[in-house]
């Protein structure tokens, strides 16, 4: 396969050679509570989600090995759906891969699925649309049971307020409000779902039906600038809280202008669900 | 009120006196993530619920309390509805005081509501019923996002089988295979509750609606034994995956024999859900 000659915003990957002969690309689907890591990317003498794969892969695979991911998850941001990619020469099944980085990954990450593509496969530039969902609850008083995986909201919601807002996200912006790119790139970004939903409902689900606190924002698009959840969680929950005038969103959108944007929402309670490719 | 004038498993408790006057008795609904705890019982140089409540009850109160509790939770063990009491000069009223020790406990454990009760109130003694919780889940691969509060069960599971176990513990009965009494007191207890429920589902629930991997114990009872929940569970899952015959675990209640028993199920499933009071 020669560079060039397919179109599409990804570039294609030469399968790498080493010294043991072609290596061979796979992709795997990372789990990770984010509560004890500095972030996704590799950084010296902080323990990282990238640190910790590359390490383990280091072990089962006795090559030095740089994992490319679809994004950068920020220091305690969860991920269940998180996908890397990587080339290597071992020799196995990528279930023996599985099993084998698993039993040597600490207990806050696993490797949920591993599998072996082509080799212009590359996790960040053959994405299509990024799932992230952001936990809130309601409550006067904190709950330990829940406060790791979501962020607590106290006072009053204004449901349909919030809704609204999420609505004026749909479709292609430029959230510069909301972030800033990776390198100084483009910021605009395509938006296709933006949705909040009630009640997701662990560990008060069961027993206490009536209970109706919980809240999901579930948000997907073909890419998000740094802090972009966490600022659009914050900005929506002013509204929701009344702080915001309805509508004005739009108008933060067009001003570009991230000081007048919502304090970021704490990252607790933001989860990278899922990566859709091809 | 005096001591015998009223039939009932608990005794009455005078109303204590300190040199600031009458001392009023409080009930507190606590909840609590045990992972950093070694249990509910506070002991030397180690961090525990009770050792936590009681600085938090001294820097709002200026006095040494002691709390009574529902009942001790072990190591690891979660609450969501643990109930204690205590006697306090303190003047101030019962809200105040949820949100002043609420402001001084740790992220970990918080107040869900205070109440002022009669001074025959007795958190452990004046219970009725008690609910256990216990989560796992069934699934090759463990899962960062739920292994902080649920145990994986690696195979199938055979639910009916599970549930058969469970119908059995249903009454009174000698729950000597299970645990011991503290105390060396009486290993008859009545269960009034035990099923198991599919899907309690956070967080994989709302994305992956056909993820059939959740289950949930819920077992209530006037009173357990100590680790009796874990080594029932431990047993009842022995059963589903079909290494026990249905139908054992009433062999089992009559042998008390503990050796016969099951492993305890691990400490991260369990939850202290409700305790019931007359």
């Amino acid at each position: 396969m020669t560079e060039g000659n397919r179109a599409g915003s990804w570039r294609i990957v030469e399968p790498e050679e080493g010294p043991e002969g072609i290596r061979l690309n796979y992709r795997m689907t990372v789990a990770y509570d984010g509560s004890g890591f500095s972030g996704f990317q590799v950084q010296r003498q902080r323990r990282t989600v990238q640190g910790e794969l590359e390490a383990a892969l280091q072990r089962i695979t006795r090559e030095t090995i740089r994992v490319k991911a679809s994004g950068r998850t920020d220091s305690g941001v969860h991920a269940y759906g998180q996908v890397v990619s990587f080339a290597t020469g071992w020799r196995h099944s990528a279930n023996d891969l599985c099993r084998a980085v698993n039993a040597v990954l600490p207990e806050d990450i696993a490797v949920r699925d591993a599998r072996l593509v082509g080799p212009e496969f590359h996790a960040r530039l053959s994405a299509c649309w990024r799932l992230y969902v952001y936990n809130l609850y309601r409550s006067e008083i904190r709950s330990p049971l829940l406060s790791r995986y979501a962020y607590r909201v106290a006072g009053e919601l204004d449901l349909w307020a919030i809704q609204q807002g999420a609505d004026e996200l749909i479709g292609e912006h430029d959230f510069a409000a909301f972030g800033s790119a990776v390198g100084g790139g483009s910021t605009v970004r395509h938006v296709r779902r933006a949705v909040w939903v009630s009640d997701w409902g662990w560990p008060e689900r069961w027993l206490r039906p009536a209970c109706q606190g919980m809240l999901q924002f579930q948000i997907e698009a073909n890419g998000f600038l740094r802090g972009m959840v966490r600022r659009l969680v914050g900005t929506l929950v002013e509204i929701g809280q009344g702080m915001r005038p309805i509508g004005s969103l739009k108008e933060l959108l067009a001003s570009g202008d991230r000081s007048q944007a919502g304090r970021p929402a704490p990252a607790c309670g933001l989860c990278l669900w899922h990566v859709a490719y091809e």
